[in-house]
């Protein structure tokens, strides 16, 4: 293994066959069989999932808005950003705009898209775009009917504070929050 | 929803019953009934995780070391922080030195712990512990036998770099060389 300079060698790991592993109301997940770089064949199990958006709020004032959210799964209270999975064959633009009319009663007149990240790279293929949402226009909230959110406006500068110093611990809202302080002190 | 000043909502969902939603080989999901805060009921699914662990190694030099690796769920090669997960009962901090010695060949005389995150709240429970790893001892690496990587040993400034110019995508490494950067800038 390695030490290798060129970044030539063939890492890639191809499909010999899948099957569905779970069909779930939320969760689909495969399992496949893999051709390794080794020539020998491995198994894979992955969640298909259909993508998601994050949103940075950023207001005239240079306040943001952070979102309070209970997630089932770690069953704890998580401090996040705005966020969601596209909805079907929704366009990333279109999901962000109606998650952030949706979980914050703001709408984006203007949206920049900053980068894209893949959080669980190991078992699924979630990949999510982070947008910086300016130009906001008051819209009525319209969260879904099994979403209960709290949302606090601070300064930027709290948000950014609460991501250095360990308080911020929703992994996509911390690398969005880092990613955007670094991205904002170059424009 | 909300504009609540007070964080004194309950936000709470919780569990009615739980059933195995799917027990595969790497994959272990469950589907739950929870009380809703509305006094409704919902389903939530779920991976459950063992945990895991994400280390950055800085040498004496002021290097670290990223590693290229192909992962499946997305079929693409990412550049990545040494990280694994526990391995059964193994404690976060075994895990790490293990997973240093097998990916990138060195063990770690000094680990720091310096914050913990989750890269999936909305569908896996995963918690993630990030380590400074240093005082670095060289030893022979021992990849797992269905893992193939290449490592790349590079000045942080570079990783830095990296990262905030939208080239890592990887969430986890991009969130945690962005948490050390601003660790290492107080130290």
């Amino acid at each position: 293994m390695s030490d290798s300079k060129t970044g030539a060698r063939d890492l890639t790991e191809k499909k010999i066959s899948s099957s569905p592993l779970v069909d779930g109301l939320l969760l689909k997940a495969f399992r496949d069989e893999v051709a390794l770089p080794n020539g020998k064949t491995g198994i894979r199990e992955y969640i298909r999932h259909p993508g998601a958006v994050i949103m940075f709020p950023l207001f005239e004032n240079g306040d943001t808005i952070l979102i309070r959210q209970f997630r089932y799964p770690v069953g704890k209270i998580f401090w996040e950003l705005p966020a969601g999975k596209l909805d079907g064959p929704e366009n990333p633009e279109q999901a962000a705009r109606r998650e952030l009319v949706e979980e914050i009663g703001f709408f984006p007149k203007r949206l920049t898209s900053l980068t894209e990240f893949f959080p669980c790279i190991g078992y699924s293929n979630e990949r999510m775009i982070l947008y910086l949402a300016e130009d906001m226009r008051r819209e009525k909230e319209n969260p879904d009917d099994d979403e209960f959110l709290e949302k606090i406006r601070m300064p930027i500068r709290q948000a950014y504070q609460m991501a250095e110093e360990g308080e911020i611990d929703d992994m996509k809202t911390l690398a969005a929050i880092l990613f955007v302080k670094f991205f904002l002190s170059k424009r």
